[in-house]
């Protein structure tokens, strides 16, 4: 495979490594691009680069101190990042953050930290998306998408699958209602969540245990390449939502 | 990008064009092998093989009359393929299918199908799936993944994504507990759903509009590539679910 041109059609899904500890202050746009130079990857205009939440809650300071034996310092810090829980069993909490997500524990975690400390979640992840998508134009002269990315459980299915948290210059939701399915007839309701399928699909080369925070999609459609928000199109209103 | 060969660590996404209109009867495995062959594409051992639910069930023979004008046919059948309705808004029902599945009218569309018919769910798409991995390993003598795709709506998130139904020969859920994180402390509790996210990574080159049932995930990591079922490890069982 690895040999091979991908035939037309195709998504190509590729880790950028080598970007090594972020701190806070970092600029992500200039470490990713450093990190495409060493790896002699060049960006494309129309790629979009997914970046996991963890290095922009670190490039943003969002990492606190905790305790990791102080039970109750972490339900109180859980309970200031949340605007609601929703289930509790035993030490887990299911929680909606003032963002409007649905998450265990208010996205805090502590995994690929130093001991005694936790990331919290971007205060505006679309915002967090936008300055680097920004960052990386004027470095590199590329208009690309961003999709922020984090790891959520959900209801009824097993297992955590990466959706976005924040977006820019890449469509979250896109509309096919009205496009005539193949039959020629009108397809009834079908907005499909590409940011959340293009954050999984970078998890995918990503992994838990490999310390790669960055991944491309190249090949996206181009019409899905525009101003975007997860705020305003994902983040379903507790209005409309069935089952908050 | 199509006239270069992907960097190391890619995963490859492309359609299967040509699988034409799917009858009762027919052998999923023989279609995909001769719409791969009219393309000159190969199959490779390894590469995962992403089907939707609708051809499954037009092959299994699961497509029904539903009068489209007939409302309350539509809620008979749908009632009958459901155990259980969750929620319940205007026309639109949140139904849990005996399979353990939640989502919006017990899996019934009529999308893509004559007018006046209705496709239900794979009565077993575990067990389609091993039927086509069958199929395909005797025509073209490759080991191959398959996952059998549907469309779900979610809580709390706008929008659907492509999610598996069915899986045979590569993994549900990747289980990372115990595997140790870049800082080399044990991860907490992370279980991927890896065969969700290859569903929708696949969706990102299908699209509702494209009449393409098929696609191929291509640089899976060859340790998710074992025995597995959807049923046994991604749908989650009433008595640890915190939302039915």
């Amino acid at each position: 495979m690895s040999a091979e041109v991908p035939p037309p059609g195709a998504l190509v899904v590729f880790p950028v490594h080598g970007i090594g500890e972020v701190a806070s202050g970092d600029d992500l746009g200039q470490l990713i691009a450093d990190a495409l130079g060493r790896s002699h990857l060049e960006l494309a205009d129309g790629d979009v680069v997914v970046v996991t939440q963890k290095v922009v809650s670190k490039a943003e300071g969002r990492v606190v101190a905790l305790d990791p034996q102080d039970k109750a310092a972490k339900v109180a810090l859980v309970e200031s990042e949340a605007v609601r829980v929703l289930r509790r069993r035993g030490d887990m909490l299911i929680t909606e953050t003032r963002h409007g997500f649905v998450c265990a524990t208010a996205g805090i975690d502590v995994s690929n930290l130093a001991a005694g400390q936790a990331a919290l979640l971007p205060v505006d992840a679309d915002r967090s998306a936008r300055s680097i998508r920004a960052s990386l134009h004027h470095r590199l002269g590329r208009s690309v998408g961003i999709v922020i990315s984090d790891t959520f459980g959900r209801a009824w299915r097993r297992g955590v699958t990466d959706v976005a948290i924040g977006v820019a210059g890449v469509a979250g939701v896109v509309d096919l209602r009205g496009t005539p399915d193949a039959t020629g007839r009108e397809l009834q309701a079908t907005e499909v969540c590409v940011a959340d399928e293009i954050a999984g699909a970078a998890e995918l080369v990503m992994g838990k245990d490999r310390n790669v925070p960055v991944a491309i999609v190249r090949g996206v459609p181009e019409h899905w390449l525009r101003p975007a928000s997860v705020a305003e199109e994902i983040v379903r209103p507790p209005a409309e939502d069935l089952f908050r």
